[in-house]
């Protein structure tokens, strides 16, 4: 299987965020990237390619030209007002608050198009962000071109972006921008199927009215986790995108056997909506030592879900989203590749 | 004029809070409160009493009941799931997230129940908080016993906590609930005026529904100034309350001149509404040397101020709210309540 990847995603590194009560280093760093990368390469995964840079016009298919151009300009806008270091946003659109115009200010427009405090934006955040989109861009053209699978090993992630806001360590929706390609190119139906540990929030905002996508995931129970306030069972889609959306909320300390029956129920609705292509937003979260996670998965169960999902038996894309037991990161990414080419 | 004023205040400090790009030393600190009651006494602005406790049912009749049970638990919740120091939450609920449920787990709650992160929750908090309200409230009851002018010098500030929202260093809504309470005793209606340098956006939401409270906010423009989503002149008031909410949004470098004419079609406004009370909410971060704030008001203008709210002719709830230089904050607040007396 090919490999998208490129180093630009270093000029993305977070100075710390506001969690647990205090400011600390992010769990979202660039090694993440390089150790999977350095996987890759061990196990002899394939070709390791450079991303090819795609239009603007491909990614606002997906997200709201202003929020593309926050993330653009958001640093600039914040120097020229005379802060330094990384911008974070401070403040939100909280319920009975405006949501029909946006400030003009940097502080205003960064809680704007945001939603948590843990996703700054550095100098040259841009330039990783928008390499992060084409690398999943990258892949879905070579499925377009007839590879049966391909793994886009983007960061920062993307499954937490939704329209027109970042957020959760992510920037643009990665695996969202990748599916639309792949549509616009002339699929007809894509199964998005998330295994982060954290509910694809974005990927499920961005969708939720379509029938042209179907989007499932499992993840940890937003009454216990982030991002708290989606995820839950009882959201189906809307409109024409009734029945496309399928949530699996699970609890705490969820192991193998309870995760892997839930896949299996969303796997037979994947085959019940008989996609062109499957996405996977693969996160790697789940893991037992996740220092921000709580369910049990093992090394050799991302082998098993790499395997599960090559019964479905379709062009498959694999996007890079979640992880932070750091040091065995690789192992569990690429476990479920190996697992996927059956080896 | 007497003085409501308690020590419990200093049971509320903010470890930091995570503005321009760096944690640092939160602008609303106890030491504002301390100057403040030192210039009351150095005028001899009249007797310093301590607040009576009022019943929480008395908060719920702003609040709901489940935001006053957060300020209550939160930090005790946040020690249960092995955190430490101050809570502060991380995330909000965004644009196409769910507001029909709250969270269950500790940080989805608090960021359910806020709007920025500066406006952390230690484990001394909620007695502050309470004491601030009933401060506030105790201010009311006197009004409410005969007293044409009365100073509740509360803090932590109120006017940016809406009905189920904290943030912008405000908890509840001292105004809001001392407004309440005066109407709860018999007063028809009341009218805020709100001259902290920021816009009310908790009061205004709390009443925007309502004819029998006018609420008047003069504050930096929303395009430039947090709350950065409320606050915008086309805000009129809905349904009943349509006509009694009124907003002066003022441009950075706004000086009293500027100031004082926009103050004066408020006070026009003010005198058509005939009011029973009074109840202004007393910032003083409109002054020319506030670290956060761009209007450009002097001493004396505090005093002038005063004077032109004693033209009302009301019976007047002064409630402590902003300001943020501190070594002035004592001679900016007292002016307005000596520029009231005619001293
Ligand atoms: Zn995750
Ligand atoms: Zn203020």
């Amino acid at each position: 299987m090919k490999t998208i990847f490129s180093p630009d995603h270093e000029l993305h590194r977070s100075p710390g965020e506001l969690i647990l009560g205090e400011f600390s280093e992010a769990f979202e760093k660039p090694e993440r990237a390089q150790l999977i990368l350095d996987r890759v390469e061990d196990v002899k995964l394939g070709p390791v390619l450079p991303p090819e840079a795609f239009s603007l016009e491909q990614i606002t298919r997906i997200h709201t030209p202003g929020m593309v151009d926050c993330l653009k300009t958001a640093h600039a806008e914040w120097l020229a007002s005379d802060r330094s270091g990384a911008a974070y946003p401070y403040t939100w659109p909280a319920r009975g608050m405006r949501t029909d115009r946006v400030p003009r200010e940097i502080d205003g427009k960064l809680g704007f198009y945001s939603f948590d405090c843990g996703t700054p934006i550095t100098a040259t955040s841009w330039q990783a962000i928008k390499s992060s989109a084409d690398v999943a861009l990258t892949g879905a053209k070579l499925i377009n071109e007839g590879e049966s699978a391909v793994f886009s090993l983007c960061r920062p992630p993307g499954h937490h972006a939704s329209t027109s806001q970042f957020g959760g360590y992510c920037f643009l929706n990665n695996a969202a921008i990748a599916t639309q390609k792949l549509l616009d190119d002339g699929a007809k139906r894509i199964a998005i199927l998330d295994v982060d540990y954290h509910h694809g929030n974005g990927t499920q905002d961005i969708f939720y009215n379509r029938d042209d996508v179907l989007f499932i995931s499992l993840h940890g129970d937003p009454d216990q986790e982030f991002p708290y306030m989606l995820g839950f069972a009882d959201e189906f889609g809307l409109g024409k995108g009734e029945g496309y959306n399928l949530n699996f909320p699970l609890p705490w300390g969820t192991t193998w056997d309870k995760w892997s029956a839930a896949l299996d129920v969303g796997l037979k609705r994947i085959i019940k909506f008989s996609p062109d292509i499957v996405v996977v937003s693969l996160g790697v979260d789940t893991y037992k030592k996740d220092p921000i996670s709580q369910f049990k998965l093992e090394h050799e169960h991302f082998s098993a879900m790499g395997e599960k999902v090559k019964t479905l038996g379709k062009p498959t894309l694999f996007v890079m989203e979640g992880g932070y037991a750091v040091a065995e990161i690789g192992i569990n990414a690429v476990n479920v590749l190996t697992g996927f080419e059956g080896r």
